[in-house]
């Protein structure tokens, strides 16, 4: 067992507010959403973003209908000042789009933050610097007047550089960063000085966001935190409370809704939830939350896919199978109960033709998200290619490159439509043989081959029963592949360029056998695919061309 | 943007409970647990478990510290219920470990539940009936009365067959499947009625398990709807609460903790919230999470590596890189502040010596789970091979298989140690070929070679130099691979078998590269890893054999 833990953590203290509100209230109106994808969720990526990738994901968030966009940390290097100067003087930002930039409480990085953004119509500075205990001692060494003091500093330097760039509209955010484990009041009486300094109003509100910066608690103490905050704090209707919560207890997404009961105004977060260690709040499912209650959150997700392809190339990260409205399985059913329940509902809801969305184990309709409701994976007439690529790896060893994954699944979608049943794992494995060629004859079939050297170049003699005749076919190339594609082509084969290809060992020892795939374009732009199967690698890729081309 | 969801989706109604409890309430005490993965987990798998891989996770189960187990849908096929008779009659089930089996209520199916555990020293036969008003009406078209009818003949079912074999202490549950989008009052009518036949006792008592089948509301709604069941129920104290909820809407997690605050008694789910769509809710990251908070859950996750690499295997489903406490990504930071940070906490802890654990930005000590903590990733003396894979994948388009990455990080790990400094991509890349003699001259080293037939057998006749000195070596094989490997052994080589190889292409067009890797075993049971890059791919293969010749 695990060491007794008494000894080393210990419990988070409960907020004395026994006349709170929010468990009580329902939310009625779409937050402001600000994305950090480009800050908080870059910092945490492996490979942080280059500039090709953050300009795809800017323009991906203004698509998406996010306002507010914090686009880096300027004062941090070059490739984010260059970057954020590039999306001012590029004249990318929509008029209706706010880029936001954090800075910590130093005046030449401050000055810094201010020159990368001058010169946008609206732009928000974000100060942020550490207020909890921890912080203080371990981290800065600092008591609560020297951190108040820090922050002071950083709203008074805000003031004097947004007067010296007046063409730009600045607003200013400040982060009593470590908000969730500091105490409340000494992030109230921080907060409070600097609005002493900034003097925000109505108008022109201050936005305080109260990060969960490492989730620490129950997500029903993070709202009792917001709703502390928002009733101590002086000149509310001047203040824009912002949520901003991680997932380290995996309790994220319900501490920003349970925080908007608690009077959030903003949301913080990232597509996804990528962000530090286990990431920020995933803004997708809150606003599809919304979403599913009747409240249009002011966000696009009805191209999803495109959203999470996006997102996967920028962050080089996966989106789960599991992932709430996102994940390939969400909108499967594997068991008969659960396909038989959705069925019914289905019909239901055709009868209806009331327009509301009440079908047994779908909490949205798939289509709202561009995308269809999949019963089976694995082998019905619904199969996903994932689910055939997965009976072909785990039953017959093969992996599948993904585009012939794709490929293949009209293969077997059409099987699957012409027969009208579910398909067994040995349907689809024939399927495999018939439309690959690997044990059906093919235009080209081959018996035999030699592969020669002359200088650099090979030279492929093969035995080949061309239509049904047999044939001696020769080619030349700088290396086997090619030298098989020139036999081809001149004796009456497809002109094929190599895409790509890959190879794997099924099995293991003597008994091994090695499967290729390749994927080749034609002259006039046609893809083909072709697999081999052989004992010898070399002859799977032999194979595998001659697939490609008996499939034209 | 979306169509007007207002027409289309209707806001979750609350409950009448304005004095609730559970917001002033903590967790004290870890709850009773269940685990579903051998079912609800099950169920919901492209490819579910067979009897290897379920008894595999049924071990686990047990060696975590499970003792509630639900194997299975025993009336469902002979599948599920041969492996709960091997469970029993195999005596693989320790004496404090109670099975759950689920059935519908229909007579053969219960009997049928009631055969599959006879025998056993406890089990618990966990009886459903949707309950929901869109499962009653869309589903089976059924009345109220004719639903609670349902659980009452089932009930009664159970006691009867619970007689006939007295040697099994059987226990019962009863879920009233849907109650989260059930009238409150009709899943207390029908649960009471249940209770009237069964007649539990607080020595004995009754398992009610309230489900949100379907995540349709915030947490603090499942919430409150446990509280008001709690309050409402008949005899509470012969009456075990258990709370069952999904994720789609991403706060599974938060409505089970705010259930047990509730009044919950018992959680059911699944190790990293494998289950039904967006998954059950995911026992691991709750019983952390009280850990954390110095309560300990009973249940062990000391090697949370293990755990982690079983359920991958059973269920085909990865564990997401920012899964709470079990992710790779969770205990690392990319950010150099928070490096610091870190940094700062480590020392104070070792300064502090008073055992508790406080260090910024990680909510729980790595080591507990049996981690390190990993400050850079990519590419310092703490890099996973999944750093170092990323590296050689971004920068040089090489994809290492999983045992090559694990050979090559030991390589990078002493690389590492030795400089004492971050290494660069091109450090990386560098001990790439070094290693495995792309670049660097090694034993074996091709010039030249024609790969001949003689009948089904393959000659491979290669100028090398062996040793520094050009020799011409031969060897026949079936195939590429195995003929080089004969002139290998004949010339003084290693004497090697093939356990895995694959080979990709790098780039596209006429520029392209192959990549090839392989695997080798020695005689005396030695892996020796190689790899080779040519422009042909038969090339590629044969220079990845002698680059794992050269290695040894």
């Amino acid at each position: 067992m695990l060491n007794d833990p008494s000894r080393k953590y210990r419990p988070f203290p409960q907020i004395d507010l026994p006349d709170r509100q929010w468990p009580s209230r329902t939310i009625d109106k779409a937050p402001r959403w600000l994305s950090t994808d480009l800050r908080d969720g870059n910092q945490a990526l492996i490979d942080p973003m280059g500039a090709e990738k953050k300009n795809r994901f800017f323009d991906l968030l203004v698509k998406v209908g996010i306002k507010e966009i914090e686009v880096g940390f300027p004062s941090s290097g070059a490739t984010d000042f260059d970057f954020i100067r590039a999306l001012v003087d590029g004249g990318r930002i929509p008029d209706d789009v706010a880029i936001q930039s954090l800075t910590q409480s130093r005046r030449d990085l401050i000055e810094k933050t201010f020159e990368a953004m001058a010169g946008t119509k609206t732009a928000i500075v974000h100060l942020y610097n550490a207020v909890s205990p921890a912080w203080r001692n371990i981290v800065f060494n600092l008591d609560k007047p020297g951190v108040k003091a820090i922050a002071i500093e950083g709203a008074q330097i805000l003031a004097e550089q947004a007067a010296k760039y007046p063409q730009t509209d600045w607003h200013f955010e400040y982060s009593p960063e470590t908000f969730s484990t500091a105490e409340l009041d000494f992030s109230l009486e921080v907060c409070t000085a600097v609005m002493e300094i900034l003097k925000p109003t109505a108008e022109k509100p201050i936005i305080f966001n109260l990060p969960a910066t490492v989730e620490a608690a129950m997500p029903n103490i993070y709202a009792d935190q917001i709703e502390y905050f928002g009733r101590h704090i002086p000149n509310r209707d001047a203040v824009v409370i912002s949520l901003h919560t991680h997932n380290d207890r995996g309790t994220g997404i319900a501490a920003t809704e349970l925080g908007l009961l608690a009077g959030g105004d903003r949301v913080e977060g990232c597509l996804f939830g990528n962000g530090e260690r286990t990431g920020n709040v995933d803004l997708v499912t809150v606003a599809l939350n919304m979403y599913t209650q009747g409240l249009h959150p002011g966000l696009d997700f009805s191209d999803i896919d495109e959203v999470i392809q996006t997102v996967e190339y920028c962050n080089q990260l996966p989106v789960h199978p599991r992932h709430p409205y996102a994940g390939e399985l969400v909108f499967t059913a594997f068991s008969g109960s659960h396909q038989d329940a959705i069925k019914k509902g289905f019909a239901h809801q055709a009868k209806r033709n009331d327009e509301i969305w009440e079908v047994p184990y779908l909490p949205i309709d798939p289509a709202d998200l561009g995308r269809s409701y999949e019963a089976v994976i694995r082998v019905n007439s619904q199969s996903g290619k994932g689910g055939v690529a997965w009976v072909l790896e785990q039953d017959y060893g093969l992996k599948l490159p993904k585009k012939m994954q794709a490929d293949f699944s009209r293969t077997v979608q059409e099987l699957s439509d012409t027969t009208g049943r579910e398909l067994t794992s040995a349907d689809i494995w024939g399927a495999f043989q018939d439309r690959y060629f690997i044990t059906k004859s093919g235009r080209f079939e081959l018996f035999d081959y030699a592969e020669n050297h002359s200088g650099t170049d090979r030279i492929f003699v093969g035995k080949l029963k061309v239509d049904g005749e047999f044939r001696s076919l020769s080619g030349r190339g700088n290396g086997l592949m090619s030298s098989v594609i020139a036999a081809l082509a001149d004796h009456g084969g497809p002109e094929m360029d190599i895409v790509d290809y890959s190879e794997h060992a099924i099995g293991h020892g003597a008994g091994a056998q090695a499967a290729a795939y390749v994927e080749c374009r034609t002259a006039d732009g046609r893809s083909l695919f072709g697999a081999g199967i052989d004992t010898d690698v070399a002859t799977a890729t032999v194979r595998a061309l001659l697939s490609a081309a008996n499939g034209i």
